[in-house]
């Protein structure tokens, strides 16, 4: 039984800034970085992506966000900061961080960052988001709000952001 | 600490319809208006979302489905009546609809909806589905069906479906 | 109240094998055969699918992977051998198998495979993954890992993958 993690390798990594066009369809990619300050933060992301594609001249199609991490994750929800303190709670209640879990024992696994329970609520949540573009615009509703959750930090997080669209 | 959640506001209100094309692909947006009944309920949407697609000449491409809501999400399961009802009481059992959440503490939230419930139960589920379309018709498997969950009903939900692809 | 589930029926069966092109944007899907050994199994297909992006002259796009199962998921996280087992033990801590759940019960529902646990373990690991291609491979950071569950093997499983993309 290996006690080491799989490592995924691209031939070649994705590159800073990447662009295709073709027949009137544009295609954008890029990286951002996010600097977190707690094992648990919740981070809006929003006004950042809504401003990423107003630059671009995509009128209608599609804008995927993914993060880079497997305990670093993205989801929808309304940004209220008693209701940011429940989701806290919440994760934190369904997962126990001090539960013997397999991957924190030195025995059976390589890892030392002790992160069992933040791979577990990743689970949860989900890596990534894809959202409609229209009218030039992220499409969303009055509340919503893209939110990033740290789930093992401080760290500085990649997400990539890949348009995907017509003008 | 701010009580209020922060309002997401585009420089233009998403259209009702809108469409592009551009050498040889198709995007085009809707939105769907369901009314629900009750604070917690599961409908399926598969007809109207098949039923959709079939109206375009889309033989190749993508159709997602996005929530407006934060508080009303969409997922894929089996539609069989005693599956719903576990469903229904998996959401209650996993976040207790009375526990102390910030969120419902006038002190702490302006939301009057003592909905922190609700909003707990849609991280679970997730706001949006970007499903295949191939030979025209959306693919899913024979027992999958396209559920809406409203968590903080009844209401008037509005639900975008933006179709993409090629003829 | 019906006992039986929905059957989802398209007009046409999907295809093995789909192409279409139009003005530099290239869609193709296929169908990915994944045979499972055990009631709960996890399985690594992030090789699987780089490899199958590889083939296309898709430089910069997404790559769609869907379950055609209810009981069978997609999802992100890192593969090492103790955190899989946690996994699985964090899902059938999550759902209990013999709760009495109302889809087991014979007088309910007409399911006899008595997997209700299968059908709300799904709920929280979802059936789609939405990747993002660039650089003509898949974007993936240095730990993730493309993850099928199985919640109710062992059996041969469908996923269909679809690209879309320009070259």
């Amino acid at each position: 039984m290996s006690k080491s993690s799989t490592v995924t390798l691209r031939e070649n990594p994705v590159q800073e800034v990447t662009s295709a066009k073709a027949g009137g369809l544009t295609i954008h990619g890029e990286t951002f970085i996010v600097q977190t300050d707690q094992r648990i933060e919740l981070i809006d992301l929003t006004n950042r992506v809504m401003e990423f594609v107003r630059r671009f001249n995509i009128r209608e199609g599609i804008v995927s966000l993914w993060s880079m991490h497997t305990t670093c994750t993205l989801f929808i929800n309304e940004f209220q900061t008693a209701l940011l303190s429940d989701i806290k709670r919440f994760l934190e209640q369904m997962v126990a961080r001090d539960a013997e879990w397999m991957h924190n024992d030195p025995n059976l696994s390589d890892c030392d960052r002790m992160n069992a329970d933040s791979h577990l609520r990743a689970l949860l949540l989900g890596h990534s988001l894809t959202l409609q573009i229209s009218g030039g615009e992220v499409v969303l509703g009055q509340w919503q709000r893209i939110l990033m959750a740290e789930l093992d930090g401080p760290r500085a997080r990649s997400l990539r952001v890949q348009l995907f669209g017509v003008s």
